[in-house]
């Protein structure tokens, strides 16, 4: 067992992990492990918003989007998915992930800007580019399997071994290295700057980014039917109250999405991805809001009776980005679309 | 709003309590305060242990303990519960509290030593003493409701406003004067002393004792049938748990007891009580066991479904006790009894 903070990142506390030296984790987990040389990742959120059937121009807006991840200073790994807002509308988002933000920026400079930025003309379609750059200090991942990396730790350099600090709340915050030393408490508020049809946010300090998902793909037909009756419609209505209620909270936005494959179909993986105003607003949900005790409540029953050779795999990205950390755009967008709602 | 650690308790902090000072927490909560001059309080559990039905000699020393109850130096509040435990033994619990540690000491002299001591002859039953005189430094409690003392509470000056520190994962732990310097880990293991059918232990340091309470006696029918249906069976299981196979997650004894009145009849009122090895063992159970978090899903969905309506009743108190606030001896009890699983 080894801590979840590289030892590189490590530093003298003046902060307090919540488990004492001694604790052991009922059940193991596992996060990305990066290369020492790595300091900083990007993950980039490119949104395309649209009603009904996708048209002809926002399908070859995708189809060069996916082009551009193959050209010079191509992210690392990228992927799709969709859902229907509350809107009605179809957000399909291309989220790409680079370890060097200098490559990103290259990339970002030749193939990005133009996508929220009005230039496109997608038969009345909304477009929106959400990026955080965190710094290694300001993210941490967490897989109940070391076999299959999703989302920034397919960037990593591979698993760690079994780690200490999860299976209790406030772990999340514990695996991250900047929680020794700093609270990352929220400063300020974001603010919408409007001009036409051309939305950026101007961001605030610490706000927090969780992509956190599930892959049924290898899942046995019981265990499946358990998922999909007993935990996804538990989950589902969690995600649902973040999406319509979620403000009071401190959620500015949950997208519960579908992940796609190369021909646009559905994936038997799904992931919710959520702006928060602080990790403390998202550790608050989490562990004491009815919808979210709910979820836990119902994975727990369901991991229970699996044991060990339970077959759906979990992950989450969490993120605390400072203000020169965060980009947000939104072009013809409505106004319930990310972080416009801040 | 103010904070659970009474201003006269409060010192700068080494160490942080888990929320960020603008937490609000989503319901009210409350604790008990008493005088600045109370500087340790102690709470004595008198155990009477026997099988079927009672007899005349036990019968007589419970009656002789209640009258000591009102003797010179009496406790400002006792209570008395039973249980039946796992070994199919009654067990007949008088709870004493004292506001100052030199009148308990005084009363004990006088009234409580012989207890446990094997100096009563009650036909075959055990008995058993467990005390622990904490510091105000070193216990908390919370209290649903600020109408009800319970506990050690009803030897306090009254209620506090409502508290901050609640409704949240490490609560217990923030509310504990203590916490905000030291991490209350546990030292040592406690040893059980064998003398004939005397025991006594010699304890650990930071042995964590809880008392946590339900009183459902003022619920109206429909509030009520929710209680005993749908919330008392879930708990009954996490308590069956704790009893039979806690001692594997740092639970040395968990007895569920329901208090009674006067005349030995029950009230609807009942508590858990048990021994942990440290508030983080308790910690760890509460907030990531199935049957904690079954517990703590069904008491939401309950609260949730009555909201402020609701009549019952919630309470508990939480002490983390140095070796020289312990005090544990059994006479003829079996080897589940208390703290002789250690």
């Amino acid at each position: 067992m080894e801590s979840a903070i590289p030892v590189h990142l490590q530093c003298p506390r003046t902060r307090q992990k919540r488990v004492p030296d001694d604790y052991q984790p009922p059940y193991p987990s596992f996060v990305a492990r990066f290369q020492p040389a790595v300091a900083q990742v990007a993950m980039a959120y490119f949104g395309l918003q649209f009603r009904g059937s996708m048209t002809a121009q926002p399908r070859e807006a995708l189809a060069g989007l996916e082009q551009a991840f193959s050209a010079a200073n191509a992210p690392g790994h990228w992927d799709r998915a969709s859902h229907v807002d509350e809107a009605g509308y179809t957000n399909i988002i291309s989220i790409a992930y680079w370890d060097r933000p200098a490559v990103f920026d290259a990339w970002f400079a030749a193939h990005g800007t133009h996508w929220a930025s009005g230039a496109n003309k997608l038969d009345g379609c909304g477009t929106f580019t959400e990026v955080l750059r965190p710094r290694m200090e300001r993210f941490e991942t967490l897989f109940s399997s070391s076999e299959r990396a999703e989302g920034v730790a397919v960037v990593s350099a591979g698993m760690s071994d079994v780690v200490q600090e999860h299976a209790y709340w406030g772990g999340a915050r514990d695996r991250m290295p900047a929680s020794q030393t700093e609270a990352l408490a929220p400063a300020g508020a974001p603010r919408v700057v409007t001009e036409g049809l051309y939305r950026r946010v101007v961001p605030h300090d610490n706000v927090c980014l969780i992509r956190s998902g599930q892959d049924w793909g290898d899942t046995p037909p019981e265990e499946r039917r358990m998922y999909l009756e007993d935990v996804e419609p538990v989950l589902r209505q969690g995600m649902d109250f973040l999406r319509d209620d979620g403000l009071a909270i401190g959620c500015f936005a949950n997208r519960y999405m579908r992940v796609l494959d190369a021909q646009g179909a559905e994936l038997e993986k799904s992931f919710g991805m959520s702006w928060w105003k602080s990790l403390a607003a998202l550790e608050r949900w989490a562990e004491s809001h009815p919808t979210h005790v709910a979820i836990f409540g119902a994975a727990m029953k369901y991991l229970s009776a699996l044991g060990p050779a339970a077959k759906l795999k979990l992950y989450h990205e969490v993120s605390v980005a400072t203000t020169d950390e965060q980009h947000f755009e939104y072009f013809n967008c409505h106004d319930r679309t990310g972080m416009l709602r801040a």
